[in-house]
This record gives structure tokens, sequence and C-alpha cells, in this order.
């Protein structure tokens, strides 16, 4: 097995982060044809440099309509011309993801947990390898379960860790486990923050953020189909969590940094709290109030881009 | 933590099975509301047992446009009356999963991955316990990757296992591991291969079915983003697989076989095998031939169906 993917926790990766993006295996520009089979896209079929060779932002989240969503706000936010109501999922051959373009943004719904997300990452960092992109950078919108925050604080996630609070993600290749870095670029990270600050009444916080790969017994909660703790033993785990610096609670961090890391992409993770955990488990908050919610993530990531590409006042 | 759920590897789960469905948790009983997150419902807007008091069979699967199909397509075999056409989506409030209810038959999707389901199979078994369902079997319908088998072979699951070939799914509960059996229920797998049998054209095996939770690095495939591994040293993993057992591999198996278990349902997993990852890791088969391959676990699935309810010839 070739050193360059194994435990991978170094930090001398700036060599490729001005570069096109990284696939790092070596089989790929060998193949004849490469079928993104759950994107419904292929090498042979679409001409990718020609669709997406001036990405240079993509947003992914779990939910289909909120990232339909999230285009058509980006696409009113960056004035371009056309209807927004009117943006096309590329991906329509399938029902995995679905993939909308505005401008040089790319707004990409991954469903939930690690594995999902996993597969639509490895496609889409082929699709950006193949379509010759250059300075892109990668973020996550989501909603988390928020441990010590008031719902509806947004968390810029610092380092993604696992249920241990350890910045790693354990990835199996061929039956062994190994470790990856699941650290995101500071730089990206500072920069939202600062954005923040510039949005009225806009609760933000730097943090770690916890990646489960459940969302019942594996983040304490007492309302699954199966629960074997205490409230006693739930609220210490939490309280643990929250000493090793953990803010809030989400699905996909992990592997999202890991992947992006080892590809040289930079890449940040954005979270709404949709509640405090140390006050409940279920997500009681109305519709309205959860929408706007989840809209907080969006307005900060499009603050971040319209001040990227001059736009903002 | 109350010993019922760790390491609950034991076959003595008779005594449920002809019962309520059980949920295995004291707290939620005493919870005034529960609402059921991800599949927007809740016992305080919906009344639970009107609604899914009769359900006897409940189909998942991992596309929201192939449970629909298969919805339509029992509403269209069990003579029922109505236009299958207008079946509606249960859990239309989201697009986290879509639900359709078919006289006793409920189909669901599930996302792609271990977390997805999971958090899907909490709601579904806490939704069948307030429903009052008694005496319900759960079947998996999915596409996988063949190990070994020609392509559209129908797997029907003995066990599911891991990455290392052990019948087991390692859950995390509050930062600790505890693994549970994957075992599935022999009289179903049996009832269905021999379900099989009475079918034209119909090849079908009884195996193990390797559960991964990612489709690229853990199923050993050369075209992810990521490949640190030789196309020998892939080969020499299949082979290792298929010696212990392993006839198909897929991505939410483990979790769907531990969570019945523990809770007394009867299961099975039917998989129909994509591509034989001996010959390659890319899905190549034209369209036609998909979707005609993704409807065979549909057509088992049927038969059995109408045959417990007395409507097979």
């Amino acid at each position: 097995m070739a050193p360059i993917l194994l435990n991978c926790t170094g930090s001398d990766h700036q060599e490729y982060i001005k570069q096109q993006v990284q696939v790092k295996n070596p089989y790929l520009d060998t193949m004849e044809e490469d079928i993104l089979y759950h994107f419904s896209l292929s090498t042979k079929t679409h001409n990718l440099p020609e669709m997406f060779g001036d990405i240079k932002f993509v947003c992914v989240g779990g939910s289909a309509n909120r990232m339909k969503s999230f285009a058509q706000f980006i696409h009113q936010e960056l004035k371009l011309p056309g209807n927004p109501e009117e943006v096309r999922d590329i991906c329509e051959g399938t029902d995995r993801y679905c993939m909308y373009k505005v401008g040089p943004v790319l707004s990409i719904s991954h469903g939930m947990g690690v594995p999902s997300i996993s597969i639509m990452l490895h496609e889409l960092i082929k699709l950006l390898h193949h379509a010759q992109c250059r300075d892109v950078v990668l973020f996550r919108l989501g909603t988390s379960g928020g441990v010590g925050l008031a719902p509806g604080t947004v968390v810029i996630t610092d380092k993604a860790v696992d249920y241990s609070f350890r910045p790693q993600f354990e990835q199996v290749v061929l039956g062994k486990v190994i470790t990856r870095s699941t650290e995101l670029d500071e730089g990206v990270a500072g920069e939202l923050l600062q954005c923040s600050s510039e949005l009225q009444n806009f609760p933000t916080v730097i943090g770690k953020t916890m990646c489960t790969h459940d969302f019942y017994e594996g983040q304490g909660r007492l309302d699954g189909a199966l629960c074997s703790f205490s409230h006693e033993e739930k609220l210490e785990y939490l309280r643990k969590a929250y000493e090793a610096g953990v803010r809030n609670i989400e699905m996909e961090s992990t592997v999202f940094a890991a992947m992006c890391r080892v590809c040289g992409l930079k890449a940040a993770v954005i979270c709404v709290a949709l509640l405090n955990r140390f006050e409940g488990d279920q997500i009681t908050s109305p519709h309205d109030v959860l929408v706007e919610y989840q809209q907080r993530p969006q307005v900060l990531v499009s603050h971040f881009i319209k001040k990227r590409l001059g736009l903002a006042a």
C-alpha cells in the first residue's frame, strides 16, 4: 500500500492548495472512461471541463431541498442573470444526490452519515479533477445538536473529532483500519468568523465538532428505539465532550475533513445548532424557527463568497 | 448500562417474534409526545395506530424513486383498489426519507450507508411500536456488488458480516464500542429461496453479505478519488471474502440485521448483484438492464408477500 494515504496526519499540504484538485489515485488517468455513477455523469458523455471548469466554491449539505434552496439563494445574492426558480438538477438522472451550478458555486446534497457523504466526495473530487478546477474551497453547511449552546448558534468547526474526541477519521482499506487527520483549514475558518461578526444578530462560535455514526445511541439520546443508559450517564458524556472542546454533534464532518485534507482542498464545516443537547433530545422548535436556523450557515457562506468575489458591501 | 443491549449475540429471541414490536427503551412510554423527526410524524399530530396498525410487511431500500416504484408495483400485484400512480408520500413534510403504505405493506427509502438506515430504523421501530403492530416482517431490497456471481444474480443474506467477515455490528454507545449479532431469520430466508425457485429465470443464491462503510476504498475499488493498493491486492481481498462465504457487498445490512434482531423483528436482506467485482469496479451495464436487475428483489418479495396472504397461484 502506498504510504501517501496511510496515517496521513502531517501538515505539509500547502503545496497542493494552489494547484489543480488532486486525486490520489494513480489508476484514474489511465481509465478510458470514468463513470461517476451516483451523479449519473461520465467523462465520455459529459464535457466536464466545460460544465464545471470555472467552479471556485463547492457547498454541500445533507438535504436535497435545502441545497436547492441554497442554489436559489446564492443566485439572488450574486445577482446573476436568469430566474433563480429555474435552477436545474445536474444529477436528475439519479435520485442519490442533487447538484446545482450557479456561476462559480456548486451546491450538492450528500444525504445523512459518513458513508453517504463519502461516496459523494469521491465522485466530487474526481469531477473537480476531470474538470481541471483550481483553487476550490469546499463548505459543508449543516444542522447539528449543540453542546452547551443556545439553539440557533452557528458553529464553525476547527477540528472534527470522533466519539472519543480524537481529531481523526478511521478508514477501512481492504480490511485494514487506517487513520487520517481531520483538521480543517484555519485560514478559511478565521475568515468565516470575521464574516459572522459583520452580520447582525449572528451568534457564532469556533469549536470542535463531534461526528457520530448514528443519531440516537451514539449521540446519547434517550428517545431512540434502543436506549440502555441513564439520563445521568448521557449528561456525563456530554459534559466530557464539552470539556474536550466539542460544541456541536453531527454525522459527516470527520470524513469530509479527512478527504479534503488528503486531496489538498481547503475546507470548512459550518453547522447551526438546532437544540442544546443538555436541555433535551427531541427537536421541538416550530417549523418556521427551524427553517430560519437552517438558513444561517447559508447566509454566512454567501457573505464569504461575496467578499471573495468582491461583491460584498 | 442495562445488559440487554450489550453484546447481544444470543439466539433466544423467539419470545418476541409473535408479539407486538418491541422497543428496547424504558423511557419511551413515559414521553408525552414522540416526534419522529426524520419522518415528519409525531404521536401527538398523527394517529399512528389508525394509520399503520395493519402493517405486516415493511420493505426498505436506498433509493426514494425505487421505493415509490415498489409501492406502485405491489399495489398492482395485490390487486388493491385505486390508482397505483396516486400513492402518496407519507413523509412529504421532509426530504430525508419517503414512505408509502399499500394495504399491509409499508415501503420506505433509507438513503445510503449504515448511519442513514440506522436513523430510519430507530424511527420505524418506534412507529411500529406506537402503532401496536404485530407479526411484522422486514425486508431490505437493495443493489450490491457481486463476489464471484454473474450480474443480475439475487443474493438472500444468511449473515451480514463486517469488513473482517465477522457476523457482528459495532455500535458506539456513549463513546464505548459494543457488538451486536447480525444473524438474520433462517425461516424467512428459506421461504424466500423457495419463492425464487418458483419464478422463471431467477438466479438466486443464499450467502453472506459484507457491509462496508464506503463504496471505494472499503470495497477495494480502484476507481475512487483515493486508491493506495494494487489490482492484485484488491483481488486478494475479494478472494478472501469469497472463501469466507461472502457473495455480495453493500452498505446497510449489518445494522439492519442487528437492530431487527435486538427488537425481535423477523428480517431478511435481498440484494441483486449489479456487477461481478472480480471483473471490474465500474457499473457499466446499460440503464434498462440495471432497471430490470433492480426489479428482481421486488419481484421476489412480492411473490413472498402474495404467498403469505394466500394470493399467489
